[in-house]
């Protein structure tokens, strides 16, 4: 290291950085689960000015030489992945006119105002006003980071959330996909029996929770360096020592609730999973949010609604309400319910056989508003269209349409598309690990999570960002993306189960 | 403003430290109420990068000319008052090499360690050398501000804590106490009857928390802004904006707990009342902890350990634990309970009467130890003398007697003081407050505290920093500290009762 000056002190410098977003990772949790609502400005204040200070330290005059210079320097493999995440941070962060960080961000949060209102209403045309002005604002941004980058403007705000994520590998995969879904779906439509009469509630929110933390125990959650809120958007917060997860109850329903705890728990263990030794640098994070995702879905999705572990968990969640022996619990009948397919309108709540549709509608969208293909006043039409052509179902107002998720109105467009990659990295990596581990569904319908979580550790967290997504992805399952895995598991369990 | 430029570069530059300052004190919080054990090493991380930011900000280049220079700018009141509180600030940060700073955090950090084993093993001698290190440093500390300051060694300490405190004053104030109290204590224990049969737990803590809550609401606690929890050592954190309280249960006691809630409601009414247009300035800062302490003081034992709140607040407390007509939760019972005086080795355990006895040993030994006067290894026997001087008893060991607070092994001399200092200005401050409202024992006993906290946001909080104490003190009730006021009300209660 004495050889690497330049290199030992961009270390020092992203050691800060990263210690400084760390505070902030925990004021964002607070204010979504503890903060009472009278601290909100000043809780925003504090995060701009954390913020702020963080862009200062990025793109200080010194970054720069040293990110060149750090380049001619004798590094090991991992150093070198940390340098060259340094520049990607930079990069994004240097790009931008800290007057156009700063009318994006006000753009936003005023956007997200109305669209609060604009959604209680049902009415689009009330924010679309705001909304162009995000949009216009996010398109200049894209233009200036597609030139520092060398890639398209969509990829290029693609890359803040999926780094290297590239359209058009995206469009192949989601085209396939959207060209599977719809007959699939019709398939799996036609043989569906009726639901089952499941568990009968109320469900108390403490028995709920009881029951949560079991799961989460079962996972391997590792509760010295953890712990389990309510806020009314569940998410997966805090820092790898200290994972915060949130999750909200409903006591008519404990299903979703305990799956999102589920989900969540997925992301926890990704984080707890990063290398101690790479803590506090660039390398030592998460890859993206393509991986993120495919580890709460790989928890949720692929392990957690099999009939393995609804074997192992059907009791645990009778005994957790006091029902054991009460008709609705037995195994079957809750994988009955766990895998129930129904076309409706709003994402957070679809199956994982129409989830996909969603995303792929609003990639579609999002890509040809960036391109300019299509305007503002075109997307409730655009949107009720698209739903019908891949759902078969028509949202009745755009409340319940082009209204219903944040995102764009929040400034974030190039996020939609990571939660299906992720669906599809789940399925690739779930596959992957039952050839490595023959034992797996066994060891899940013990609840013994301990075989799976080694795989993972091992192919998956603690790489953080070693390698890109598709490197990662090859030396963990043998292939790039490959959507085919992610069929195949559909075919399985909807059709075959 | 346009016409100072100087002083407005500064209000910016403190705007953002102040945000900073904020953003640590929620993680301290979290770090009590909150966080997961395996949480701590990172956030000492946290913490130690903001730290160190906000020192680098206060200690730019910068800072010194713009101090210098806003002296000659046309200022109002509230805003030279300002300026003269980012001088105070600049210099006790611009007076002291970060080596030392540095150092000294270590030390006490190192110390704590040891300490808590030392406490568990009642052994002085295992944390003897620890401490003579933090000593060590910390005469070097006080030294540097001492001629930074203008003043002594030991105020230069105490400064950090009390600006403007003086020795000089504190010798003559605590004497006349020392001298008055040992004779006054022999009194009252001579006169007091047996302690009555109080209230039979157990007291479940929900059932205690809301009571807790309960309390809050009827001193004007302001739950848009603020919230309760539970911690091993309770205080007051968070921002005015958003002031976290936080207590700890005994299932078999309620009334410490009860009390100690309305101690910290009285620290968070100030913190609420600072004055809003100055939130993010010195100025806009509490004066002190001495008046911080006057006014959780002035809640708990001046206010609701009077017989009129007990009045009312008996069946308050009896209808939270279900225990209406039951013997023992009558409103002289439970005053004879709340105002019972017993001489005894713990300082956080004591009553009204015996506190300023614990305060002022440790007070005459923070300060011999600081001149130099006695060393490390004196400490336990004149803890023990001193105990048997004030109050005639003598600690069966370490744990009880030198051992048991946290703050010298932390490097935190010159506080002890403010605790009595504090509970004098709470009697001076409720005398002036009841001269200013005839009907204030009367609003009490019947639960109504607004006239008591608008006299108070008018007197104090809303005053901030705008004032140094004694100045304050003045134009709040007409002289400067006086303690006799604190002594007539001990004869009062004590005696007269």
């Amino acid at each position: 290291m004495a050889l690497c000056p330049a290199y030992a002190r961009l270390e020092r410098i992203f050691h800060r950085l990263t210690l400084l977003e760390q505070a902030q990772g925990l004021l964002h949790w607070d204010m979504a689960a503890m903060m009472p609502p009278g601290g909100a400005e000043s809780r925003g204040e504090q995060l701009a000015t954390l913020k702020a200070l963080s862009h200062e330290l990025l793109t200080a005059a010194e970054v720069k030489p040293l990110l060149d210079a750090a380049v001619e320097e004798d590094l090991d493999d991992w150093q070198r992945a940390n340098l060259s995440e340094m520049r990607r941070d930079w990069v994004h962060a240097a790009a931008v006119p800290s007057r156009l960080v700063e009318d994006l961000s006000r753009a936003g949060s005023a956007c997200e105002t109305v669209w609060r209102k604009a959604r209680a209403a049902a009415d689009f045309s009330r924010v679309a006003p705001s909304l162009a002005e995000v949009l216009r604002l996010t398109r200049e941004m894209a233009e200036i980071k597609s030139q520092a980058l060398g890639v398209s403007r969509y990829d290029a705000l693609l890359d803040q959330y999926e780094p290297g994520g590239r359209s058009a590998v995206i469009d192949v995969v989601f085209d396939d996909l959207a060209a599977f879904l719809p007959g699939f779906l019709q398939q799996v439509l036609s043989r569906q029996a009726p639901p089952p009469q499941g568990p009968r509630g109320p469900f108390p929110v403490e028995r709920q929770k009881a029951l949560g933390l079991r799961m989460m125990e079962v996972l391997g959650f590792d509760f010295e360096h953890g712990r389990l809120d309510v806020s009314q958007h569940p998410f997966c917060g805090g820092t790898p020592d200290d994972v915060r997860i949130t999750t909200r109850y409903d006591e008519n329903a404990f299903i979703k609730s305990m799956m999102g705890v589920i989900h969540e728990t997925g992301h926890a263990l990704y984080e707890r999973g990063l290398p101690a030794a790479w803590r506090t640098q660039p390398v030592g994070r998460a890859r993206g949010m393509s991986l993120h995702e495919s580890q709460s879905l790989l928890m949720e999705m692929q392990a957690c609604r099999s009939r393995e572990f609804l074997s192992f968990a059907a009791p645990v969640m009778a005994e957790a309400f006091g029902a054991v022996g009460q008709s609705g619990w037995d195994a079957g009948t809750l994988f009955a319910l766990n895998v129930r397919v129904a076309p409706a309108f709003i994402r957070v709540d679809a199956d994982e056989v129409t989830y996909p549709a969603h995303v792929i509608l609003r990639y579609r969208l999002e890509k040809a508003l960036i391109a300019g293909e299509i305007d503002v006043a075109d997307i409730p039409a655009a949107w009720n269209d698209g739903m019908d052509a891949l759902l078969g179902v028509r949202p009745p107002d755009d409340a319940q349409g082009c209204l219903q998720d944040i995102h764009w109105y929040d400034g974030a467009f190039g996020y939609f598309p990571t939660y299906t990659l992720g669906a599809m990295i789940a399925a690739q990596l779930f596959e992957a690990a039952g050839r490595a581990l023959p034992d797996l569904p066994a060891s899940i319908g013990r609840g013994d999570f301990r075989p799976l979580l080694g795989w993972l550790r091992e192919a998956v967290h603690g790489q953080a960002s070693r390698y890109g997504t598709d490197e990662l992805l090859t030396r963990a399952t043998g292939r790039p993306l490959d959507p085919s895995v992610f069929k195949t598991h559909l075919r399985r369990r909807y059709l075959d189960g």
